[in-house]
């Protein structure tokens, strides 16, 4: 068979997915995709390493990995079986696309919003249904009622504090969303220990609700690809049905329980976060930018009409901020994560040079 | 909204996937899950230690793990978009499946083979065709192309060496396959550094051939999780669009480097395994089984109608064999991989034991 006839083969829906290539560029200091700034301890490393050298890499992980299921229930306090998990939320996401839509079926989510959403469902042919953040990037609870009243079984994908513009939903917000909502909703939670309302305790009144978290942001686990999903059992037991067995290697499978394990290295790390947040904010405040935006996650978004020129101004100087300026609504917006205060000391250098303002 | 409700709202075809749990069992030898009996050796453990001891934690993998995908294609003499590498070669069939079919799709699979083809065909809603191995379980041609000329633009997946039989297809029969077929094939080699014909040589004649590998077996690396696909850069371009971005993790994508520098300790292992398994299969054939099969893989099927007491005696002796008896065809069989040296001689003693046969 030739290959024009081959390529035909593909599923016109995957066919119809824009390439996507993200280049490499060297930096000194990276605040680009929302990693945390601070590597593990050098003494968890190296007990990493020990049992690295101790295990057996010829042999499977456990068909369910349940120590790590339990450390994250007692970590949450629920039980493991409100618990899967993944090499990354990414996985989770696409699990859940398996398990909650067929062909017929519409998800709605609110731009600007994480990429992955659209992509699986572009990609699966899923009916892709969007709602608008209101012009100061804050959620539109009308607007996603409205959405979810004229698609009633829709899958709502939310993403809260949302990637990339820091807006999040109140409980009032998701309360009011969960009450009149007759699909499921998923609710990516990525960065919620850095602010915003935590809707685990949602869960036990709304079987309907599935939450989303990782391992890349706050606890420090970028490398690793960890994230997994926490709902009601009795609807996590069809989700598992689909989820590839043997999908966690041992590697994530005991990094995760020793970090779970280091619940104050985490906690500890967050306040430092913050206030190196706090301290950024009121720094760009000063800046002559269009708008900063209120964010509950651990970056700041910004629009400023020398977008481009800022851009190359710190790409000299091996500093890395995100371009997110092709999203909707985002015209000229750049987005940029907390570093150490090493790197924030540098940042701000670099802006108030940039915008000629004092610090 | 209630639990019983929002059962409904998951895909009908996953709510009735049946649930699957395996149960580990205490084991002295485990010959039940085709691993590599040897781990990798201590100075390599040790290298890798060293790495992750310094490698930052905190930071995603790169976009694209170009390193990896070098290292891979010089490994097999290819360019690098010919690659596409995953958790394991079943995130790269669930790739393949997402890409390759649509909701009308048909999927054919050759029975009894590796259940997980059928679990994504039928999770997906895709229609499953079977065609049956011959009685002896080797492929039976004929059958294959009945199968597909009846659904011309299937996708076809097929296994050689075949999991759990053995069974191989040859050059000869796999170029009359893809001479006359309108679809894709998938063709899992997990098992091909062991034996059977390696299809790689047909991939530039027929751009709908896909060939997927494994690193839990010959490669010692079962608890990496890692698989990979080969197959025309043309096609690959599209099915890398619904790949998960960074999909591996960067302990995975270093080790897998590592071991493929070690070229020389995996063919020396392969020939020890091969060897082992002649004096096994000589043993085998002196026990008074209702059959044993040809196999090219790392294990040997058997059918005994005294299944049931040979697993309790040899579970009684912590040595782990396969229960393959509820797939199609294979009442009564057993399926067991080549141990080390020191295992065989146990498993061989326990069989020579409960059959009352002289060793």
């Amino acid at each position: 068979m030739d290959l024009k006839k081959t390529e035909n083969l593909i599923n016109s829906s995957v066919r119809n997915l824009k390439e996507y290539h993200l280049q490499p560029n060297p930096y000194k200091i990276k605040l680009n995709q929302n990693e945390s700034p601070y590597d593990w301890p050098e003494e968890i490393k190296q007990e990493f390493a020990q049992f690295c050298a101790n295990r057996p890499w010829n042999r499977y992980p456990d068909f369910i990995p349940q120590n790590l299921k339990e450390a994250l229930a007692s970590f949450h306090g629920i039980t493991p079986d409100s618990v899967i998990a993944g090499n990354g939320s990414n996985e989770m996401l696409l699990v859940l696309l398996l398990s909650l839509t067929d062909n017929n079926s519409t998800v709605v989510v609110c731009q600007p919003t994480f990429t992955v959403y659209q992509l699986l469902t572009n990609g699966m042919g899923r009916n892709l249904v969007t709602a608008n953040l209101k012009s100061d990037l804050s959620y539109d609870l009308k607007g996603i009622q409205k959405a979810l009243s004229e698609n009633p079984k829709a899958l709502c994908i939310l993403c809260s504090p949302n990637n990339p513009t820091g807006s999040t939903l109140s409980e009032q917000e998701l309360r009011t969303i969960l009450a009149d909502h007759q699909g499921m909703l998923i609710l990516d939670q990525a960065y919620v220990e850095f602010g915003g309302f935590n809707a685990l305790s949602l869960l036990k009144e709304y079987p309907n609700l599935i939450i989303t978290r990782t391992f890349s942001k706050a606890f420090s686990g970028a490398g690793l690809r960890f994230g997994y999903m926490i709902g009601a059992p009795e609807i996590l037991k069809h989700i598992n049905k689909i989820k590839l067995p043997y999908n966690i290697n041992f590697f994530s499978e005991k990094l995760v329980r020793m970090m779970l394990a280091k619940k104050e290295v985490i906690a500890e790390r967050v306040e430092k976060i913050k206030e190196q947040k706090d301290r950024i904010i009121s720094f760009l405040k000063t800046l002559p930018l269009e708008n900063l935006y209120p964010s509950s996650a651990n970056f700041m978004l910004f629009r400023t009409t020398r977008k481009e020129e800022l851009l190359s101004f710190l790409k000299e100087r091996e500093i890395l901020l995100r371009d997110v300026s092709s999203y909707p609504m985002l015209q000229n917006c750049l987005r940029v994560n907390v570093g150490t205060e090493e790197e924030n000391d540098i940042l701000i250098q670099a802006l108030s040079q940039f915008y000629s303002v004092k610090i």
